[in-house]
């Protein structure tokens, strides 16, 4: 807890308001509660900031005369929001063992796993050697974990969950602001992750946690190895997403999707259900209607290719000019 | 092992035949003999069907009169074997330190190291820290892992081979069957990974064990990091294959391959020895002459790009487009 | 240290010179001193032979006449250069708990670390579970590891810097030299990792030391999930990558670029300053302007691909043909 007078001296913002209000968290400027501090980082969210409950808003001189309470008037939103993130992390305290504050129930726990403070863990689950389960991480019954898993802080996981060796769950998301040299600022992604029932999650497959809501596996899904799912993304029950595909942040993805391997999908998209992405596709945009959708150049000799490669770049003046060319001659 | 009856229960299959049987395990229609459970997906198998030494088979009603020997029918195929597999699929025991039944030569463990039940491990191989090795895991001579290294079950691996920090070998393939509802069931991978000599593996790659039969890394073959390798894949001797490439279930590649970075290569293909795959390159077909092949959209300005991007989408049209104003002036 | 007589033994080269030499390392042929081996590959390199200050240099022998120091004549110098560079690659030792020869300030190292010969780490660090740090790394201050991460011999990183979980740096270089039989050997690779100030690293991403000189991470660097990082690349000032990208040995990335996911960028590259490579591209030569890029296939319906992939790999053809009907029709 930091009083709002305090928050405004880490990010040298100024102050309008009530000082000696107590900031106990950050969220979003539309579900902000009157202890919760938010930010509005552009004039597209004038309607939300005018309705927050938020006990405080980081935002612009620009907006301040929308803002309904207590404000942190800076230059920049993004970067103070990004420095402040940092105040309201759970530092990690837990280094050895099992935390006595640990409730397992009859599940076996493998070798040199590091299990944190608040853990729960429900019954016949197997957790294997050398893994680590950090604070507050709450894991269903029957759930089972292969060697070398990691599961960050406060993560929540299902029951007949099959998490694959090395995958990592919970880690901090791909979220940093600029400040005016030009050097990056991490931002303390403060959500979780959230994985339902009957999830399979593959090899070396790592899961960022969301920046203020969590990230959401949702039950059924089915995650191959190597996949990069990253911050606030969310799955759609009984999605398959098959090896090395890659989901940028803030995407959701409808149900019963499958998606294949090495496929990209950019981030802040909506797909729809039952959507099948073939294998090495790039989805760069929002997918409405349920179908097959594919996206690569396809294999050829390499002299082929070398030939073809001078008239892909130029399809748009290939095709004026031979449209040219025939007006010419009809003319 | 369980008799022909109590499996025929475990799926709600009609027993047709000697429920008494005592069945060990699971095999292909072709490969398995009398004391093992095969399955038939489709009528493409009818021949390799009536030929079968399995001592039983699940298949469709369709399929009954050509079974020469005893059946569980069903009405998913695919299904229940996805169900019936987790039955033979063996239990880790074994969670703590080095277990007494491992055979370990004239070689160094580091700290933290799991080794499980009747492990063999030859003589000056160096084991890195917080690697685990499960049960019946068989490693030959001079074989070195470094750090946090995990191999599943079972896994052989020959002599002379390196594996990076953070590799996985004999994870559970991606294999999943659906039920009427839409929820996925994972197939158990009955196979193993088999690597030959003179091997090495890049970090925090993956390799999948196969559903029946065993993936398999021939002498000589070179992988580089965050690989996939998934369940049922052969490569080749001395192929060496770039980061980040991914290869589906069930793909061969030939002998002196040089597969470049982020190569994606499909399912059920065969790659023939000595083919060059450029960087990036999707490989949706089987390759049947040696070469050098390349599939990628050229790099250009991100403006030029949009310009081509429509006319990329309507190849088929302008061409067709063009060809008739063609014949139109002709006439 | 061995001597010139011993090495030529090693590989079975012709020695020219004084046999006696104790040679204590390998470097480059413009940068080796009296102590140090070098290697010539080809005539591309005779300028920098013949003001060597190598104390020997590995050469075929058409090079000989051009050498002003100690040569090994061998038939193929990069073979020779593979086999010979692992007698310079320092033996792992240490297995267990902490070397007594590391020197930890008031730093947090958690439960299962193994940390080896003059390792030394400085204030105000946290190196979590089951992570190890092997011998003559150098860490500074502020620098916060979570779970499962290894560090290899001998690399060098900052102050303010995060690793995330299940991250590799230093593993080997993917770099190997084919013998007569078509064996590859591997080359043992000397150089080491060197991350500067407030660099982030994400989980799973792996970073690979340098064959004779370091792989540089520059400070303000962000590097995201599951990212490739091969031997010899340097990526400049607060350059961001995103996920899954991959980057091929010796390519060099300016100060400030914006690399998205997914991105291959191929090895031996020059990428100048503020660049922007959107997600999916393909890298496939230099990039000598500031800008933003991208090359990929746009998604579309998998129908409407199938139909335009054979126009595709026919574009030469299409716009020469379409080229000889118009002229054909003007005459």
């Amino acid at each position: 807890m930091h009083t709002l007078k305090e928050l405004a001296g880490f990010i040298d913002a100024k102050l309008v308001g009530n000082g000696g209000l107590e900031i106990a968290g950050i969220a979003s400027v539309a579900a902000a509660n009157g202890n919760q501090l938010s930010y509005v980082i552009s004039k597209k969210y004038t309607k939300d900031l005018k309705s927050t409950q938020a006990g405080a808003v980081i935002l612009h001189s620009d907006l301040l005369s929308d803002c309904p309470t207590n404000a942190l008037v800076v230059a920049d939103v993004h970067l103070a929001f990004a420095q402040i993130s940092h105040y309201f992390k759970p530092k990690t305290t837990h280094f050895h063992g099992i935390h006595p504050s640990a409730k397992i129930g009859n599940s076996k726990i493998a070798e040199n796993c590091v299990i944190g403070e608040n853990v729960t863990i429900g019954d016949g689950c197997e957790i294997g050697a050398n893994s680590t389960i950090s604070a507050g991480v709450v894991i269903g019954n029957n759930t089972n974990f292969q060697p070398n898993v990691v599961v960050l802080e406060n993560c929540k996981i299902g029951n007949n969950v099959t998490v694959a060796a090395g995958a990592v769950i919970g880690s901090e998301g791909f979220g940093n602001a600029k400040d005016s040299k030009g050097n990056w600022h991490s931002i303390a992604h403060l959500g979780s992750v959230e994985i339902g029932d009957n999830v399979s999650i593959g090899a070396n497959t790592t899961i960022d946690r969301g920046t203020l809501e969590d990230t959401q596996i949702h039950s059924g899904v089915r995650l191959d190895n190597l996949i990069h799912i990253a911050h606030n993304v969310i799955i759609g029950e009984n999605t398959a997403i098959a090896a090395n595909t890659g989901i940028a942040g803030s995407t959701t993805l409808g149900k019963r999707c499958m998606i294949g391997g090495m496929v990209g999908i950019v981030g802040h998209l909506n797909i729809c259900d039952d959507v099948i992405v073939n294998a090495k596709s790039t989805v760069d945009k929002d997918i409405k209607s349920a179908g097959n959708y594919t996206g690569i150049m396809p294999l050829m000799p390499h002299k082929q290719w070398q030939n073809i490669g001078i008239w892909l770049t130029k399809l748009d003046k290939i095709t004026r000019y031979l449209n040219i060319k025939l007006k010419n001659l009809k003319d």
